[in-house]
């Protein structure tokens, strides 16, 4: 027999480490549900023709394909009769699976848009939704990237106001700030990028340009520019840059300074506006836009399809340092793909395993969480094992989580089970206890040990939970 | 452009929908906790051979398998070199496709099994793991059945004891007490349907009889007896079988009559033993054994792993008729499957989307899970709109979930959206209200509307939040 395993890229998720994620995810449903964000879920599987050609030739060849399982095989029975033959020449078994019609979740974004436009009856625009979901791809497993991962992604689709931009940025400093993860939001704008291409004289490289600087950080100004000679920018151009990325000081000076800087650019200086405005809403809503926020024009971010302001986060503290946590923009026009145009939408997302990493990595995962239930009652056999039961229920009664030991099996057995599970309090019902009707509760952490009514240890055990059972 | 959709037997769930599946997933997941159960999740994709001849002829074709994505293509030059000629051929693409090596999970059960089996040194045993996941089969989609759906499983392994049967019990019971669905959870043993078979002098035909047994509700009597005797069960044994079944009264009763029968059954007379221990350990843990508990020789549950007892939740209301809403039972030497051998288990399962279904057709789900915000700022635009803004974040500092419009529309827009969404309350900040640093707050419900200050309004907000928001 095989060793069993898990497909690589996938991973099993012990008690400890699902109670840390649900951590995660609570925070960020909280935070969400505050903000009037609503939740939807969509199947794992789309149609393989939702998901082809939607994120570019790299994408479709990362998209997992689902066989057909003989589905659809009466449907063609000329091919059925070719695989046949087929497969008495490779002597292997092909027939019914070689097609495919349903392929799984890529990303949360093109099934929200299908989302929209199949529901676009019933849906109260603007939407706001939020999505916690695991997608896959067909990716090169490596550190911190994996094959099945989780996407929490909150979106407002079918309204322009910048309000919805600044609601999002709240949403992401104030879950950061409630995971007490030391985050910069970076925030750009498409269209200051594109202002940056028109003053260099070559609106048609925009892309060009921002993939130059997206390396600013990793290359310098030097590797930066002499890419931008070789794509053709010319010096007047590349001077003008390097004033621009040279701009220091608050975000408000920084957005002083490319509004200059912009002023023979309609839609840079426009990108500008936007900009200020969203911070302005920012403050509105009760944020300091110079805490957590860094208007930076070096921020690129992949994907084609934003048009307006562009948001990344990082983890500031370097020991946390893992790349990107969060990312996203403005984008029109998502839903047009499927047939509904003219609906805009904004939106962010959290790289939910990346903000484990950091939140491991920093020690931030607050410690009640790795184990449930604290309480265990022994199994001391017979009358006791009866007596046991009873006081189990009236603990369960009390609203406590709790379990005893289903085997009268020996004690050292059953306190080595105690011991690993990380139980708070072990409770000891035996032939004494029992025939004055008491227990012996036992204090795990310090080995304190006191005989008490089975009241009176209910109420010691409600107390210590409201504690948190820090005890 | 195609009109989207999703594939057959999958489905989108829209806010209202999530909202009451959360509702039916939080109660169960509570429920797990309190009995000590712990959580683990698994990926949806498994390599094919962990899957394969685990679910019998029928489930190995009802596995939908995953293509490798050209993952292996190096591998095998040879195969390819083939599949590029078998393209010309049929003027299909299907290099690097048609192999595959992974599935999509088709239960909870087999996927708990290898992670008990990878997982073993790290486990403390007994091990209670709950699971909450979707799984997937190519079934023929109809009514209630989907391709993917939610399983809900509560497994203990690694404990013979009858407590663990008690305590599943128990979750059942209560589990569908919170839900406030009326149930009925038969109760049988393979070992009672083990002894039958002996008193027939057909011991190798316990499957035949349990199946025929099984359609006593559809088929009644005559039809059962008639399929026994197509089966080869002689006159005396049939009468047996009847006897047994025409058994009435409390389970306590149904018991000491099974016992009489069973007399000349070694392994009957344990399983009815194990039914009585198991009810006694019941009523020690709080339970009336005569609720909602019902003995049932003729209860048999498909799958093939079950050895001791088994059990079945159907709901009693006729009008939440939905078939099985539960079912599980005690296994042994699942994890034998995976090479540890010796592990007994004994695990319960529920079948979240039928419960779901009752749910919706008893009318059970509480009001108050239909929406989330019940707080709506409308955006009158200007000096206003920084104002909305500003009461808008105090509201939510308050702990309350609150939105704003996020464009300055006219006000029917925004009130047409305030209503398709159903908010309880919505607030007005218009020139008058913010001159006066107050606003209007109007009931939705009863169209009532009052100006209030900005800390009376959030107060009356938070009040109106404690009592469940249901003004």
């Amino acid at each position: 027999m095989q060793k069993p395993s898990v497909p690589q890229g996938t991973r099993d998720f012990a008690p400890a480490v699902v109670r840390k994620r649900q951590y995660i995810f609570n925070t960020l449903k909280t935070m969400f549900e505050r903000y009037g964000f609503q939740p939807i879920e969509t199947p794992a599987m789309e149609n393989l023709e939702t998901l082809m050609g939607k994120y570019g030739e790299e994408g479709d060849r990362l998209i997992f394909k689902i066989l057909n399982n003989g589905l659809h095989e009466k449907k063609d029975k000329a091919r059925n009769t070719l695989m046949e033959e087929w497969e008495k020449v490779t002597s292997r078994s092909y027939s019914s699976t070689a097609v495919t019609e349903r392929a799984l979740r890529y990303d949360l974004t093109i099934p929200f848009a299908r989302f929209v436009v199949m529901n676009q009856n019933d849906i109260a625009f603007p939407f706001r939704r939020y999505q916690m979901q695991p997608v896959w791809r067909a990716d090169k497993p490596q550190s911190s990237r994996y094959r099945e991962f989780w996407q929490c992604d909150a979106d407002i689709v079918g309204s322009n106001s910048l309000i919805n931009e600044a609601e999002l940025l709240h949403i992401y400093c104030g879950a950061f700030d409630q995971l007490k993860v030391p985050v910069a939001v970076k925030v750009n704008s498409r269209k200051m990028l594109a202002g940056l291409a028109e003053l260099c004289g070559a609106p048609e490289k925009m892309m060009e340009i921002t993939i130059a600087l997206d390396k600013l950080d990793k290359i310098g100004w030097t590797g930066v520019e002499k890419e931008l000679t070789e794509r053709g920018i010319e010096e007047t151009g590349r001077n003008t840059i390097h004033r621009i990325i040279q701009t220091t000081g608050t975000n408000a000076e920084k957005l002083v300074a490319f509004g200059e800087i912009m002023q023979a650019s309609e839609i840079g200086k426009a990108g500008v506006e936007e900009i200020k405005k969203t911070l302005d809403y920012y403050a509105a809503l009760g944020g300091n836009t110079e805490h957590q926020l860094k208007v930076d024009i070096s921020l690129a971010r992949g994907l084609n399809y934003y048009t307006g302001i562009i948001v990344e986060v990082v983890c500031t503290d370097p020991n946390g340092a893992v790349g990107s946590i969060g990312g996203g923009g403005r984008y029109d026009d998502l839903t047009g793909l499927f047939g509904l145009k003219g609906i805009s939408g904004v939106g962010i997302s959290f790289g939910v395993d990346r903000i484990y990493d950091v939140l491991q990595k920093l020690d931030l995962f607050p410690a009640h969480l790795d184990s449930g239930a604290k309480i265990f009652i022994l199994n001391l056999g017979g009358e006791n094992e009866i007596y046991g039961l009873s006081l189990l229920r009236k603990i369960r009664e009390a609203g406590l989580n709790a379990e005893m030991y289903a085997d009268a099996a020996k004690f050292d057995k059953q306190m080595k089970y105690a011991n690993k599970r990380g139980f708070a309090y072990v409770i000891i019902p035996g032939d004494s206890e029992r025939e004055q009707n008491k227990v012996s509760l036992k204090f795990f952490l310090t080995g304190q040990q006191q005989l008490v009514g089975i009241d009176e240890c209910v109420n010691v055990l409600k107390i210590a939970e409201q504690n948190n059972m820090n005890a």
